[in-house]
């Protein structure tokens, strides 16, 4: 195989670091690697291997001769870059949302839609972590029956909002344990023994930008256009697993033993299924790994077509990292 | 008004000490008031109005000229002393779940089914902590059109574990504060940062005892016999307040603007319901108060006659004690 010249673009947030890390880990063919990152970071090393790589600032003349740049910067800065990245000749897998409802953007999560990444014009677009990771779990569901709708209820962890998200959840233990008030910075109210029912801003239909991701991305990844998603995102104080609690209708039912043996066999999920044995997918159990913890499968009571089920993983690695540098491995096979 | 003679069973828990609290705010007009508990804890001074009151052991002989019995106390313990209780001529405001789903037991949320306290003969019971706040939230959507179906998720505080569990969370966040391993014991699982989706037992069909409640005291309350309801009751890193993001279907498609302004003159709900202005229900603001808060109201994109919402409201006090005096309280009116 090839070895190819990758750029990290953002390379000093906690999914740019990640992506560090899930690169050296993977051992991910490299010839040149890049860590870019606003001008402030410049000079700064970060860890990569068994040594450090330092940081250069990201300008419109960073990409010549890339290969791949996986992008975990604002939607701003992603716009602004996209350009010279294409114009340089490499491909942009791109973690932001700028362009994932592009048209002739493929959207990609590896397990279940990997022969769209052929039709890119030079960008492919990460899609939203909750929905990676619920999609990743509902995905051998829907390869038995096409899913028809989805009420999915969130609980994201802090890691969301980056490594700021983490520093702020972990600080207002840290006072509370101490007796002073927590302060609030990141998030709109304190998110330590709280819950906030918003991620994302007002989308004008009484759903957050947020919610709406998993319906529209998930129409897009799944190939299924008629896809109707009720989602409810509600971050909670937990450091970096997300989890989601779904009910979902199929084109005809799926038996809670098929839909078991599907999910058991599904590429990037681990079935944890056993009420009575207290096993089921948990944050700290599945923090820090790729893998997509799926449980509690059971019949939806309010639809004869319907199932309910839990699923956990973590937001940097799969919901991110991890998911932007298996497209890179796909562009890798062709 | 004649002032009655009242006990409170299981004095010592957090619902009974939070039910001496509610007594006193609510000048409930008390002519004797006993404090029982286990042996253990005979002696014990409990915090009463400005003063304190002496716990007693609980027995049979207990109840001898008491008008209510409040009951905040094990099922067990509510099986055992419940024949005494009604034999000396009290009324039993039962918190536990031993009599809720029995045929001549009423099942009262003071909001939606007064009158049914009329059927009773000896013992009420009160109801599950999470359904008495869920179903306050859209009892005023059933007045307008009967509910069909509920999908519901719940983000349970620790407090419905009782004192044991408030302490334990505390507990782990200090350890994890001081770079300690949090120690578990209440929970099956860490509940510092973690979410553990499991509440109560495995009934059979893949629910738990918990998620049950949900669908069979709803029926009961609502007097809606053909309600379904898929639940998952999930335990999260909060103190004291429920949440739960509930997608229902109505007979009848319910407008958005008619479910805030139903739920807006409700009693016992307050509609905090602005996304944009970031106003929603949370935990830390609903904790130690009686009103259930109701937003985020928004059309289910799943169904034409649903609707979604997400309610937040204290698990000791509405969930629990006050539920219990407010159902006292409709007996004295008699």
């Amino acid at each position: 195989m090839n070895k190819v010249n990758i750029a990290v673009l953002g390379a000093t947030g906690a999914v740019g670091r990640e992506m560090l890390k899930v690169l050296q880990e993977r051992r991910f063919p490299i010839n040149q690697l890049k860590a870019l990152a606003s001008a402030r970071s410049s000079g700064m090393e970060l860890p990569f291997g068994d040594g450090t790589i330092t940081v250069e600032e990201a300008t419109e003349n960073s990409f010549e001769g890339m290969d791949i740049v996986l992008g975990a910067a604002s939607n701003a800065l992603a716009k602004q870059l996209a350009p010279a990245i294409v114009k340089a000749g490499a491909v942009f897998v791109d973690n932001s949302s700028a362009f994932r409802m592009v048209d002739d953007v493929p959207l990609i999560v590896p397990e279940i839609n990997p022969e769209d990444v052929q039709k890119h014009k030079g960008i492919i677009s990460n899609p939203n972590c909750s929905t990676i990771i619920t999609l990743t779990a509902v995905a051998a569901l829907n390869r038995l029956s096409p899913i028809q709708t989805m009420v999915a209820s969130t609980y994201q962890a802090v890691s969301g909002a980056g490594a700021n998200g983490l520093r702020e959840l972990e600080q207002q233990v840290l006072d509370y344990a101490a007796g002073k008030k927590p302060e609030v910075n990141v998030f709109p109210w304190q998110i330590a023994f709280n819950l906030i029912p918003q991620i994302g801003d007002d989308s004008g239909n009484g759903y957050t930008s947020e919610e709406m991701k998993m319906q529209n991305e998930g129409r897009k990844i799944m190939h299924l256009p008629e896809l109707n998603v009720t989602c409810t995102c509600v971050r909670v104080p937990v450091l970096r697993s997300h989890s989601i609690s779904v009910t979902l209708r199929t084109q005809r039912k799926i038996s809670v033993a098929e839909a078991r043996e599907a999910i058991a066999a599904a590429p990037g999920c681990r079935l944890v299924d056993d009420l009575a044995g207290k096993v089921y997918p948990m944050p700290l159990d599945t923090s820090d790994q790729d893998t997509v913890f799926v449980g509690r499968i059971r019949d939806d009571l309010t639809d004869e077509k319907g199932l309910t089920l839990w699923c956990c993983g973590d937001q940097i690695r799969k919901g991110a990292a991890t998911n932007a540098i298996q497209i890179a491995e796909l562009l890798l096979k062709r």
